[in-house]
């Protein structure tokens, strides 16, 4: 993917900041095999303190990624649910007044827990990931200057000024893209003159203390609010026997609100120690201890011209509390990275790059709203005991329940990171997409383009595992096609579908590899074509499915991508297919869902016999990618 | 735990080989604390090849030593299924003739699967735990004699003389234990003239080819038996694309056997290809091959005088194609470590160790029992599909089933490790047992003294976390106490319980660490006692547990270990409380579960209220413990 023969000090990015913005966006293009200079004024990852909460969406990532089982080696902290302690009715002190799952069952999560973790050891994961794709983290560096010219290098159209933080060395160096991961006080952003709006006028002075304590406060291991007449705490357990407290120092409410109030270690010790009588608390140990106002904050751009990018802190600011920082970080990054490697691999139009901006920055926005209604949420009594059952029952949200309820379910999809979605545009079918082929299903609350395909389990056909689909395809960058063949006697859909993929203009064909005839017969993603990998997913027990009787060629040879709809799902008990059924697919018919390459269903189109299927995926991928699609018999 | 101020060459124990067997006594031995010389006559870990199925319950086991993980990263295979091919009724070939599901759903496996890598890989993880405590395997070293005399010597009875394989240096060492854990060809064996009985005079000559292929055989990564005109092949995946193939060579029933009869690989890979016709197979590469005679041996002793033992392949040899050489070496050897540890810490008498042989031994003769019986199956014509279907139902086996189906399930229940069992002994209670307390629960299906306890999952109360109760206490070398306290108004019994623990001749205090004072609040597996880890299940929903009304303080001490049954259970649908009804016990009155340090059930006892129930444990431990147990206040 690499442009060959570059001058040394040419690269496809240069990335600045390396919290967890900069290092998923930089492992993911590394792992695609672009040439990344990375950068970062500290002197080494973060050493304590900082953000530490992922949302289970963002574990599913990580897994996708293949770093999850080194981010759980270090045994960090779960947490299932929320404690509510308040002053009693009659009395001193405080009490439990309810509790509630911080993921309830309605939201269909594989790991439904909150994994805390400190943000060091997370950025060492991607450290060491990057280091086994040759890309070292230069440190202590920081940027000097940048300009970007598309008229005058329309190829690598930024060039950078780098210099050691101590200023003994400098370099300048060129490249097709500049990534500002550099938090909120961002060079990039201020020298952009991007403006921060914020949302709103309210601010805050936190104090958050990480340290292990000896306390008999029961609910220390869970994530508690507790509200007392001496102030509010929320508490926040750790690895490694920590607890992490947030206290509100100032608020500009407040009379005499000063954001540069602060508040010694001790002085907040001691008003710890008053919230939480009856209880007592001593600190064995602090790790980290600082206070910093917090205001809700979002950049005004994202990008001026598709070419120099800000993401994560340096683009939106708010309250820490909701552990929502890093996981939204994650997902910026994310987002960005496939879209540049979808156009530098020439697979995409470079517009797809426009989609950056306004997906992302919508997500910020209902993080903004959600962290200002949740603050409140939280100023504000517990709810009822009947309202947070109704709130944590199996069933999604809908028009009938309670402002409360509806809101608290709003809030956990969002807050899991199952509930981030995306709006209509090129890559998220809508009605109003260009393409208009009648072969495309409308959007249903089970599966709409813009929105996460739902996880399932089914049992993969080659070797017997039973598996979740929506891990088998690694983040390889590619478009994820998902056959859903459904259950019919004679597979004539599925063979049209293949046969009208191995047309030479289709999407598919189109984009075949120039090296297929040399690609080893174990390779199991991206045996044709780089941008797709096709699972295909059958409606019938594993034993039913005969590949070789079944499966045409092509789907077939993707061979460890050919899967059984047999296993059974609590979330759909009474379904024969679960996975069709979760998706909302007819087990006979079936269906086709196009995922992108962050795992965002793209568009979901009938199987049909004939070329309807294929035509509409034709100019579904029509509306984006560098070549001009179908017309062999098709519509187009 | 090891006894201070000996000299140097002074070891609590020696082990011979770092094969399977020696390298799980010895991580055990290590983590408890104990002194180790570990030596092995080969240079490196096995290269290739040998042993490489872990079954499920050994992946249990590996998890509750927390290498799983390692394990796991290597990406092995696993199999779920297994399929059959024969010659079609017509004409010529091979075609499937039938599946079946390698642990199939009536078992109550966390991990219904074989997974396989090789044994090399699987040396090193134990290694890599090994140095962590402190103990390096030293190579290539081999023994040369030894010694045992109690009389001579009571604490150090054995002296070993140790050399180099190249003979360039040796050393003599003393020892409380010798260990021979070098394989079938045991020097220790040898030198003790104990003897190997051969079951059967059945043997075969096999050969074993490791490698990857090309082929268009559609189960190549399942575990597949072929019988074919041509002759009969077994197929095992393996980790990185490769296969194993085992092809039986020569048979004792052939009339011109010849136990030395041997074939090259060439000759092995033609005759593959024949078997597996009409499909094709070549190898891209062979990672190894070997031809070996089997022949079922058991030696007739597995120690002399409980100082010096045998265990894994130097006791019994067998077939490797069930896979169960590595699964009964790591038992073997954890049966024999924990002995030693209840030994040498003070806990139990001595003649605990007497319970290691007789334990072990009737496994290994069910083991070849069974490996005799496997091969009958695997030479007959598979069973009729609706057979299996009965076979693979969630039903435990029973009275009324056919032969076919009685047996496949019982194989099932040995091969995956869950249905091995011990019998009644001093650890093991029984109605014969000298606990004659009329507090003792008889065994029912669902829990008995010598088999495993059921895998259940719970709601640990002071974190919230859901989470497999048989996976809490890591295997920590104690004694593990569950105390199911059922769902009570006043909590009487508990109470009760906790008193007649508190007792200063009881069980559990009896056994009070001296350094009880100066541990870490932290602490919170032994917290009190290094032979017990005391865990508290209760039968309502976490947030009705609260812990300082219903928990009395001796248990809530171990706070980590406070649990909530309200998790549903898809085996025992309509329970309240799941994990009491797996147990077989009643939701309302619980019971105290004894399990033994390697995870078998040692005695059931009602939990009642006055001094029945720590009377009968006094009873049950003061059998083999080495203090006079009860007697304040209670019938002792």
């Amino acid at each position: 993917m690499a442009t060959q023969q570059r001058p040394e000090n040419y690269y496809d990015i240069v990335i600045v900041g390396a919290g967890p913005v900069g290092l998923m966006l930089s492992t993911c293009l590394a792992r695609w095999g672009y040439k990344i200079k990375h950068i970062d004024n500290r002197a080494e990852p973060t050493p304590t303190g900082r953000a530490d909460g992922i949302q289970p969406r963002s574990l599913d990532l990580l897994r996708n990624m293949g770093l999850k089982s080194a981010i759980m080696a270090h045994k960090p902290a779960r947490v299932y649910e929320v404690a509510f302690w308040d002053p009693p009715k009659r009395g001193k002190g405080i009490v439990r007044t309810g509790t509630w799952a911080s993921c309830p069952s309605f939201i269909d999560a594989r790991y439904p827990f909150t994994t805390l973790l400190h943000q060091g050891l997370i950025e060492r994961v991607f450290i060491a990931d990057l280091e086994k794709n040759g890309v070292q983290v230069q440190r202590p560096w920081t940027i000097k200057g940048f300009t970007s010219d598309e008229k005058a290098n329309p190829e690598y159209p930024v060039e950078v000024r780098l210099e050691h933080v101590d200023g003994t060395s400098s370099e300048t160096v060129r490249a097709k893209y500049l990534f500002g991961g550099e938090g909120a006080r961002s060079f990039i952003r201020d020298q952009l003159k991007i403006g921060i709006t914020h949302k709103d006028p309210i601010a805050y002075v936190w104090g958050v203390m990480d340290g292990v304590v000896k306390t008999d406060f029961p609910d220390i291991k869970m994530k508690c609010t507790i509200h007392s007449e001496h102030g509010s705490i929320m508490v926040i357990p750790r690895e490694n026997n920590m607890v992490r407290l947030y206290i509100q120092i100032a608020s500009s409410t407040d009379a005499d609100f000063n954001p540069r109030k602060t508040s010694t270690a001790e002085e907040v010790q001691a008003t710890a120690k008053r919230i939480l009588q009856p209880y007592s608390i001593e600190w064995e140990r602090v790790e980290w201890y600082s206070v910093y106002p917090i205001g809700q904050g979002i950049a005004d751009k994202y990008t001026l011209d598709h070419r120099v990018f800000l993401g994560g802190d340096s683009c939106h600011t708010h309250s820490p509390k909701a552990g929502q920082g890093m996981n939204t970080a994650f997902l910026d990054a994310l987002n960005l990275a496939w879209k540049i490697h979808a156009v530098e691999a020439g697979f995409a139009q470079r517009k797809l790059l426009e989609t950056y901006e306004p997906e992302r920055k919508e997500v910020a926005e209902t993080l903004l709203s959600f962290d200002n209604k949740y603050a409140k949420l939280f100023s504000q009594r517990p709810p009822a005991a009947a309202d947070v059952e109704a709130a944590t029952s199996s069933a999604a949200p809908d028009e009938g329940e309670n402002a409360f309820v509806k809101t608290f379910k709003e809030s956990c999809s969002f807050t899991s990171g199952y509930g981030v979605f995306y709006r209509a545009n090129d890559v998220n079918w809508s009605p109003s997409h260009p393409a208009q082929s009648r072969a495309f299903l409308p959007p249903t609350p089970r599966l709409a383009p813009g929105r996460l395909l739902p996880n399932a389990t089914v049992t993969r056909v080659t070797d017997a595992n039973v598996v979740h689909l929506e891990q088998e395809v690694p983040l390889n960058g590619s478009f994820r096609l998902f056959v859903f063949a459904g259950n019919t006697p004679d597979n004539r859909a599925l063979a049209d579908l293949a046969a009208g993929m191995a047309r030479k203009s289709s999407f598919y064909a189109s984009f075949a590899r120039p090296d297929a005839d040399t690609i080893s017969h174990h390779e199991k993603h991206n045996p044709h074509s780089r941008f797709f990998t096709v699972c295909t997913v059958f409606a019938k027990p594993r034993a039913a499915v005969e590949v070789a009787r079944d499966v045409p060629p092509l789907l077939a040879r993707y061979l460890d991508h050919v899967y059984a709809d047999d296993v059974w799902d609590r979330q759909v008990p009474d379904a024969r297919a679960s996975a069709h059924a979760k998706m909302g697919l007819d087990a006979e018919r079936g269906g086709v869902v196009v995922v992108r390459p962050d795992g965002y269903v793209g568009a979901v189109v009938r199987l049909e016999e004939g070329g309807a299927t294929v035509e509409a995926l034709n100019e579904y991928f029509g509306s984006f990618v560098t070549r001009r699609l179908g017309g062999e018999g098709g519509k187009l």
